[in-house]
């Protein structure tokens, strides 16, 4: 089953492509790798929740709003990688969340991307992970996610 | 001399294997680099100090704790590499310490696991690295590690 | 053109090799990979600029700062790469903005080391790249920039 196709069968489709937030490029493939720029939950290029977990942003938006990050990453990958979604396996995250000082539930937060990676590439979307708290992220956003792919033949 | 006779004449022991802390596993292997999930100072599944450094936890207690992270790097490399701690050069460490604003000496706290690291492997275990602070990790811990090590034939 | 003369067209030239502030390498090689220690904006073994984005650094001078990170990033693989800087692609830049709570243009701080990258290595300084905010970074510095390059043939 193709990982458009697990997608679809939970009501989940890859989001237009987004665009880079400063002077970087979206991937960058070396040594069989592809590497994915930081991606922030953001729809057709406007952030869909700001804010700080623990403050105006409760951990369940936080979570919803990793998987939309995750999505993000898959609609890169499946234009930049030769194959597309076919072709690659998830091998690194590391997730951002902002957070209050004693917000200590990151994990849970970024498995809200983690799900959907699982749910998109089957095995092929197991990965090893960081999740970390941060004081500011990038136009506010609550949750940052960056990946590393294999790219399989 | 093996790892684990460099680390037993030093009194140390590799811990249990610690378990994920989210959906997410412990070790990804792609292009010839073992990639490790992120470790806190965890044995036996509790974390063994919480806190932030400059407010309730000492710089040398970060430190110790750095190096306990180290330690449970070592037991997943020890179980997830074919040959064992014999077959990998550790490459890349990134260390995340929970500190107040004011607090400057992430270097001195990540040395803890650097020094472990270099026990355990020797020259194998050599790597460069990236210390940054940080005001919020996962259940409260005070140090987080993140780590790539090469396999080698 | 050599990244060398890139740079003298624009007044720039690579800086003196820094040291490592702790018990790390500034570089390791594996799977055609370069990997860099993280660098913060120090000439000579001193920071350039010490402080928090939002609180007495301005964003122009922190986004100077990443620039002089950049210059020292570029400094250590011209030494270490075996042909220098022509035989590096840059693939990874993950930038550490330390900053308020509020601060949220860290793509714009680490613009300033993307464009001496591209700069310096044309075409091959293109990057992917992940900027976060931090409270707290060694020394005090209001940046930090960790990079991974391909060794090309």
């Amino acid at each position: 089953m193709t990982a458009e196709r697990r997608m679809a069968a939970e009501g989940l489709t890859l989001p237009p492509l987004p665009r880079p937030n400063g002077r970087y490029a979206l991937t960058r493939e070396a040594g069989g790798l592809l590497y994915v720029a930081g991606q922030t939950p953001t729809r057709d290029g406007q952030l869909v929740l700001r804010g700080t977990v623990g403050l105006d942003v409760s951990v369940e938006e936080a979570r919803a709003a990793a998987g939309i990050c995750a999505l993000n990453v898959l609609a890169i990958v499946a234009a930049a990688a030769s194959g597309g979604l076919a072709r690659v396996r998830l091998i690194r995250v590391a997730g951002f969340v902002r957070c209050v000082d004693a917000f200590d539930l990151q994990p849970h937060v970024i498995d809200g991307a983690s799900e959907i990676f699982q749910l998109a590439l089957g095995e092929r979307g197991e990965h090893v992970r960081t999740a970390v708290g941060t004081n500011a992220l990038p136009r506010n956003a609550p949750v940052e996610i960056e990946t590393v792919f294999e790219l399989v033949p």
